[in-house]
């Protein structure tokens, strides 16, 4: 076997962290992790998955595309709901693990599959006992 | 076996989605994404993980624990650095696997092990061919 045919070796940890080559640290799953926002008003909307296919999807098109853990599928946010997520601005963390996507959002501005703008519509407290943590709806 | 003696049995998806108690659903091992935003800006400046324990100890004191995927560890944020993220607001979604934390940071209110605010310093163009989509710094 020449040196050609063997598999790359991993990019070392400089090259991914500081470096300007996309190089996406895909999970067990082959998936990052994606944190959507408000391209406004900051406010997280939802946590979702990319692979390497909605990843590329996301960059080409500009709208955000995901992977559906529970149908499996790829994901083209708002295609049938008219929620399209428009890419304002794409980020990429240290590790290369994960991304954010700040977005604004067509049809009804919605969100989560609720019916809600975003999926974190509950409040947890702190500064009080984990038993006495009661959720509170902040929203819709 | 008595039904007293039987496991619970898993929560009802309205239960977890529409009620008022914490129901962490943990992935397979035993975790739950957490996005840490800054308080004042709305800035992303980490996505980490948390188990129960971490979970409990950001509830009931206030500042930000994780789990150390790395160290397998628990992990007080700061703890060394100084850079105590205490806890404004925090937020669970729908299903109840990702938590949002709005913090504000201690010490030099860095974040990132790269020494920058936020682990999220660099963005991806959109609008490319994915093979041309080089990463831009824009912190540090």
């Amino acid at each position: 076997m020449c040196d050609a045919c063997l598999p790359p070796a991993p990019p070392d940890r400089r090259t991914v962290e500081e470096g300007t080559d996309l190089l996406p640290a895909f999970d067990s799953a082959g998936l990052v992790t994606c944190v959507t926002q408000h391209a406004d008003t900051g406010e997280v909307l939802m946590v979702a998955h990319m692979n390497g296919e909605a990843l590329a999807r996301t960059i080409e098109t500009g709208e955000a595309w995901y992977w559906s853990r529970s149908r499996r599928t790829l994901w083209h946010k708002g295609d049938t709901s008219g929620q399209i997520q428009s890419v304002v601005e794409m980020r990429v963390d240290c590790d290369q693990d994960a991304i954010v996507l700040k977005v604004r959002v067509g049809g009804d501005g919605g969100c989560c599959h609720t019916g809600r703008r975003s999926c974190f519509y509950r409040t947890v407290p702190v500064g009080v006992p984990v038993e006495k943590a009661i959720l509170k709806h902040t929203e819709g």
